[in-house]
């Protein structure tokens, strides 16, 4: 016997054994699918890759929904084959980026909180398919989720069809680790719960109707590697501001000594930011995160940090290989939940979150553009930013001040694309110092952030914007004609920087 | 015996009566202050006036926190007389904004449901003194708000001392009209156990400590009437398209016919389209809000509304008349709670509500601007318009496609002012149509909009700019020297509107 057929302890599901490609064909043109998968872990890998194939043969388009950014260069070749029409909730491949920005792919860019509620209320879809993968299927046809829950749950409950793929690969030590609870519908929903980050609130898989599932796909193939930058000198510095403001909170009895439940934002900056704790005198931490990368495994080691909730985990090649290996070292402090739970406006809010993501500019003003390149640009998402941001007790924002050597500054006078309002935005963060805009009026605002975040190079010319806004008077002082115009100008002479007179 | 003493069941505190001059003396230049009041309801305004008149002798600056607008000309009064250094969460008064657009004043522009975990968290304050107008005090020493509940708990339970107004002039059946909860600290937070816009969860007043309470004062001033518009041709037009979006969605099955609990916004655009409903087909509605305007009760009249939950009433004067001279008929079908309450995130979340605010402007992608015009001067605040948009179900934002005669577009190719992100706006309805741009990208918004919303006289131009910025290309096309251009225009030539070549 197979020896893989034990990963399906419900026996009936057995013969919907098929081959990706059988899988694939499934899939017509103009279907929506909601594929597993949030940033790189957990993604569905040989049915989307069959896919791929066949558009060699067949042209059509569907639709991708998915819990975040897929690994496995899956989204890159997606955009390639140009079987892509509309993209939601998430992405950060670079092929997929330029399809999307040349307008080929129509991407939606949600809160990761938000994909869930239009699944399940008939706005986004309705989905034809879902395909997740699974480490198997219990007794009672539970699927049992990989490294990510992310949109599965919602997914398997409101497609019409199911793909499973059962992968391998994947460590069978997972399973217990996820907390699965969707939401009733709208109407007639309770109270969620969770009050605290280790709170089990559901079921150790996902419940399928089992007549939906239409196959079951095999595969062995591994997450792929986070490619997070280590910690440098400069994010080293801006960990220390941040811990400095942090400091400052418990040293004025608004937070306590370990600190309210942590999350922490995808890529570099977050992370090495997060790392930064290591060296920090707090402890007892907890984190509600999203995405648990390197850093809150160092963290765990280090018996900083006792627990963490997330939806997905994702680590650079070495951690991944020092983490699987000893993976029974952290299972039960860790905990991983759907996307829609572990972004829930309702806990975030309820927990007192401090929260840490990365801005890629911010203005004056303190509003924030996580998203889009010179107003226009797409880079990857939104994400579960504006979850956490417009929810968390603390909203902190970081970036360095400059970004491509300098040529850009990421303190601008405008910020070209608002994600984040100057409402829900508390502290930024730079190499040169953190502004704490908490409960400030504008021009308050702008003199901190003038004062502890802009690069020396580029503070004159952001006196000067605000000196001349200021003269044109209003709460919220503009120079209209030039508000964006370090950006045209960036786009014009390849930099921000004035010349000095 | 002075008739008024019956107000205050509980005797011990009778003695603490004192004049309002007398209570104005105690705040001292530097103070920060909690004042009760939400859009002209229940307003402090007897120690109010008397600190105007203090200032005729003696200059002193305070910081003045409220539950929103005040009515009665206490903002005006305040600028006039210089007396306010910081001013949150929200006003609307002419004076006032003048004062913070010119900068006199600092106005820290809150999300209404924000301001209670700033003061509870030591962010906002630390109060010296909550001055809060009530209908009288109960045996137990709770505090009966009177018109609104806003601020009025935390303020009392968080300042250092207090201050009560018992206004005289109020209905005393507004007893048993309110209920008070405030959330627990953050770090042992338990669910908020509401799950109806009928449930109760907390007590009939506010509770003090009443060593606090360092004085008592008389009051007899009504309550200002609001100067609301009545609904116009235009409006009308509005509502019907409102009325044929809400239609669909029930055809598509996505809603009930007796639609989510309800939410609308402050202002005479949202009052007149929500009065769009009496004439229509849907029935058995709840309304789940934050200010009950003149609209409300015609829906409680009419039957087709059934229950309304807000943080406070605001009438025109001939609805106030009309109103509080029958207010047994409507007793039983309302409930005013905390703003934090009414506003809630987590309950806006769970209840999946319908809002309806009013933006200033909105533009191509769907960004819209509730506070600045031109980007630059305040008009009245966010309010709860970022609480109620970001998290309920349907987040509907209304304008008429023009003001000021037709001299500004209020669709732009890039909004002046960002209170609501694109990620949180569902649904534009202006008088030419409606824009539902749930789930779509960037692209496919703009068509919308340019199809339904812009007046015809301004759409050529948009057609032009969204023309020359798809030529650029980018996820979210834009003419970045152009994009603020418009409103650069209206400031030099007093029109948005191009010449025709
Ligand atoms: C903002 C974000 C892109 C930063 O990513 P990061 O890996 O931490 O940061 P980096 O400094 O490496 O910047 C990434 C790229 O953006 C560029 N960049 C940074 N600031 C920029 C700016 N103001 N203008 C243009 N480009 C900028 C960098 O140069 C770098 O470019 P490269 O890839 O060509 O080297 C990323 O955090 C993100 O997508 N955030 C939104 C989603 C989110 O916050 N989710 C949180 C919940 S999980
Ligand atoms: C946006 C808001 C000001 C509209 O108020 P309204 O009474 O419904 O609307 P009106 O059409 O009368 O507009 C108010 C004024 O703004 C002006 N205006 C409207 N659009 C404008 C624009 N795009 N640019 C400049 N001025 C504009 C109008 O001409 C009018 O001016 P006037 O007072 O000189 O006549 C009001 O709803 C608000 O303050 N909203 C923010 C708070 C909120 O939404 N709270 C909701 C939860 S309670």
């Amino acid at each position: 016997m197979d020896q893989r057929l034990e990963r399906i302890k419900l026996t009936a599901l057995q013969e919907r054994i098929v081959s990706a490609e059988q899988a694939a064909s499934w899939i017509k043109d103009g279907m929506a699918v909601g594929l597993s998968g949030f940033t790189r872990a957990g993604d569905a890998k040989a049915v989307p890759n069959a896919l791929v194939k066949r558009a060699h043969e067949e042209p059509f388009q569907i639709d991708v929904y998915t819990g975040a950014s897929l690994g496995s260069g899956i989204d890159g070749r997606f955009a390639q084959a140009g079987i892509v029409r509309k993209r939601a909730p998430y992405q950060s491949d670079s092929l997929m980026r330029s399809a999307i920005n040349s307008g080929k792919v129509q991407f939606v860019d949600h809160h990761l909180s938000q994909t869930a509620e239009w699944v399940r209320g008939g706005v986004a879809g309705p989905l034809d398919f879902a395909i997740i993968e699974a480490l198997g299927i219990t007794q009672d046809g539970l699927l049992i989720p990989t490294t990510s829950v992310g949109n599965s749950m919602v997914f398997a409950h409101h497609a019409k069809q199911i793909i499973i793929e059962i992968n391998t690969a994947q460590l069978l030590e997972l399973e217990g680790l996820h907390d699965c609870y969707e939401p009733q519908a709208v109407g007639s929903r309770q109270p969620i719960p969770l009050v605290s980050p280790r709170d089990r609130i559901g079921t150790k898989g996902i419940s399928v109707d089992t007549s939906k599932v239409k196959g079951i796909v095999w595969n062995d193939q591994a997450d792929s590697p986070s490619p997070i930058e280590p910690p440098d000198a400069e994010t080293d510095i801006m960990a220390g501001h941040l811990l400095a403001f942090l400091r400052g909170e418990v040293q004025a009895g608004r937070l306590n000594q370990n600190l309210p439940p942590l999350q922490s934002g995808v890529g570099s900056v977050a992370n090495a930011v997060l790392h930064g704790l290591l060296d920090s005198e707090f402890e007892g931490l907890e984190l509600y995160s999203e995405v648990l990368q390197d850093a809150v495994f160092d963290l765990l080691d280090s018996g900083k940090a006792l627990f963490a909730s997330g939806s997905a985990i994702t680590l650079s090649q070495p951690y991944m290989e020092r983490i699987y290996q000893n993976f029974g070292r952290y299972r039960d402090r860790l905990v991983l939940r759907p996307q829609e739970i572990s972004n829930h406006p309702e806990i975030i809010r309820r927990l007192g979150l401090v929260s840490i993501n990365t801005a890629l500019e911010f203005d004056l003003y303190g509003n924030v553009n996580s998203t889009h390149v010179s107003g226009t640009k797409m880079m990857n998402g939104i994400g579960g930013s504006g979850d956490f941001g417009r929810n968390a007790q603390l909203a902190i924002f970081v970036t360095k001040s400059t970004a491509k050597n300098g040529r850009i500054s990421c303190i601008v006078p405008f910020a070209s694309h608002i994600d984040h309002t100057e409402h829900d935005v508390d502290v930024l963060v730079t190499e040169h110092g953190f502004a704490d805009i908490r409960n400030l009026a504008p021009r308050e605002r702008a003199e901190r952030i003038l004062a502890n975040c802009v690069h020396p190079e580029y503070r004159p010319q952001l006196q000067d914007y605000f000196n001349r806004a200021i003269a044109q008077g209003g709460h919220t002082p503009h120079v209209l004609d030039e508000a964006l115009s370090w950006h045209a100008k960036y786009m014009r002479d390849g930099t921000m920087l004035k010349k000095s007179p």
